[in-house]
């Protein structure tokens, strides 16, 4: 029989359904079982992926979430890195410290615990989630849309708990891939040209990387004007609307302002299209193309071979080759220092009562993150 | 009135024509042009971008041929770099040593002598060659199936007198390209696991590569048994007929023997679909797939985003990224140190009379290369 200081159920509301809107319910989270922990969110945001998930996944029942932060309820068998009352980020890429990858020092994509997507726990591949009795799956290996939530010990990462944690959630997927696919991925160097498709969070972490880096025209192309509006806050420094140049292909258009092409190109959007037309407005020679966002429809990138035959490099990202354990702390402290900015990303804030509002915000462009406070 | 020491026009000897065998002919060429130089084709090998291009290119009348040493025989006005009876070997990429990408260190495909496409001279766009008075073009801006031809200077590569220039004359395209790939564009580590699709010289001088970088599995693929025959003298470890593999995708076969994937995967065949398993054969996280060749029938290359967002790298490479004036002499030298080896690609020898017959050892995959040694 479990002592009395072992962790069970816990029945707490959950947002969820497959409908228009999310629904409020009772959910029940299990325990955590071995190398897992319970973590109360506390602050959790909306990212692209969670919206998409909802129209083109056909996993269900599933709780979505997954740029979150919190403080750990309880921890199960076997876990040593984590104690109740840890604050923490949830990343949806795992980093187990052991396999061939992580071991490797050349790559993020964890082999165990890397894109989960069946929606059950690594464990047992079963879920701790359970609504009326029936299962309910997870979703990127986090969920945070409920209250509670179980994740592997490998997709948390323990932070201060003097850090705010309704400002560093969107460490957790956002602001870090994008700073990441400058940084780590693209490498993007002083002085360069660099285009960006797509200003959402993704894309305008990615211009904040390279103005940092030092890169001297940073182009946007997004389609909303409203997105436009303060990107230059970011480190953009020109924005076009590809609606206004319809007569031409934008990758011309990209061209012929950068004298050539750009030296990196960015795909924020998640668009095999697009990634083509990036890869179209690199420079000859040594122009590179980084792919961060998830294709909702085509899934095939085609392109021409002599762009790559002309010099051109085409790479992807995924939560901006960062390893989390070991890479995530140092930007929590460079947010600490000033280094960099979180704060301004966030342009909304909702309680957990109107996350079907800040779904709408997102869906309409109409926000950059909205974070979603849950109960106290 | 020219001086009679200044160049006349040149007639000679070309092998040309669009049937089914080139005939031999009687060619003008004319004198070089400001800063062209006139080149005695000393040897030539047959690469297989002659014998695609005679198959699929549309330019007429055309004399192909680009892969070639020889020797000075008079230089044009601007020509400070060469004299007459310097020894020299061709380059189909040119570097100008002015324009953006020759001064950036960045790229070696130089934006004034990258790629010729129209068989003319930069000069002028104009011929220098005339068969009974009706111009012909030239062929990837050095026409090497003719006794005599003019370049542009900066197609050429000094080098010198003492080194054999009917086996220096592979560095021209081939050897170089397959070193280059692994070296400068792959940059191929010690211990890593490589696999190369085609084993002509291309693919075999990869593997030379590779082989001096230290990889440790350099994993062969190629339809032709015949090209598998002698490919561990290259530094080919094991051989793959992707024929005793029909039930199952090569891509397949290969992430099993390899354990999840190889870390370098390079295409030698130019074929956009061997791309695609190319990358399909690279491991997660950080495998690079180099394209070489130049796809003969679909040029577009098709590919899933996923396997760029899990960490892939897809990148392209011409002349293996040589700067070719800056770079060959270091290759010459590592030649005559017996540091690389060309002579054992080198299988067949055949006087320019019998330059169909090189043809046909070509397209029957009969032969590494053929040198043509032209009569002196």
């Amino acid at each position: 029989m479990a002592s009395s200081s072992a962790p069970q159920v816990i029945t707490c509301k959950v947002a969820w359904g497959a409908g228009e809107e999310l629904v409020m319910e009772e959910v029940e989270v299990s325990p955590p079982q071995r190398l897992e922990i319970r973590i109360k969110v506390v602050s959790t945001s909306i990212c692209s992926r969670d919206l998409n998930a909802r129209k083109y996944q056909a996993i269900f029942p599933r709780i979505f979430g997954h740029e979150a932060s919190g403080i750990i309820e309880s921890v199960g068998q076997g876990v040593t890195e984590f104690n109740e009352g840890d604050h923490v980020l949830t990343v949806f890429i795992g980093e187990c410290m052991s396999c061939r990858t992580c071991k490797s020092g050349k790559s993020s994509i964890c082999q165990v615990l890397g894109l989960e997507k069946k929606g059950l726990m690594h464990n047992d591949q079963k879920t701790r989630f359970a609504v009326k009795g029936e299962p309910v799956y997870h979703f990127c290996a986090i969920s945070s849309f409920s209250e509670y939530t179980v994740v592997h010990s490998g997709c948390a990462v323990k932070i201060s708990p003097h850090v705010p944690l309704e400002k560093l959630c969107l460490l957790s997927c956002g602001v870090a891939a994008g700073l990441g696919a400058a940084w780590n991925v693209a490498d993007v160097s002083k002085g360069s040209t660099v285009v960006i498709f797509g200003l959402g969070t993704v894309g305008l972490s990615v211009a904040q990387g390279a103005k940092l880096r030092g890169a001297s025209r940073i182009i946007g192309v997004d389609k909303n004007p409203r997105k436009c509006v303060n990107a230059k806050v970011f480190g953009i420094t020109e924005v076009i609307d590809p609606n206004l140049y319809k007569e031409r292909p934008i990758a011309q258009v990209i061209r012929h302002i950068t004298d050539g092409g750009a030296d990196f190109c960015f795909d924020c959007v998640g668009d095999t299209d697009i990634i083509t037309t990036a890869l179209e407005s690199c420079c000859d020679g040594w122009g590179v193309t980084v792919a961060l966002g998830v294709p909702k429809a085509k899934p095939k990138i085609s392109a021409h071979y002599s762009l790559f035959l002309r010099g051109r490099t085409l790479k992807g990202s995924i939560f901006g080759g960062w390893k989390p354990k070991s890479d995530i702390p140092s930007l929590v402290e460079k947010y600490m220092n000033k280094e960099i900015q979180i704060d301004d990303y966030i342009t909304h804030n909702l309680p957990f009562d109107d996350i079907n509002k800040a779904f709408n915000l997102m869906a309409e462009g109409k926000c950059l993150r909205c974070v979603i406070h849950m109960p106290r």
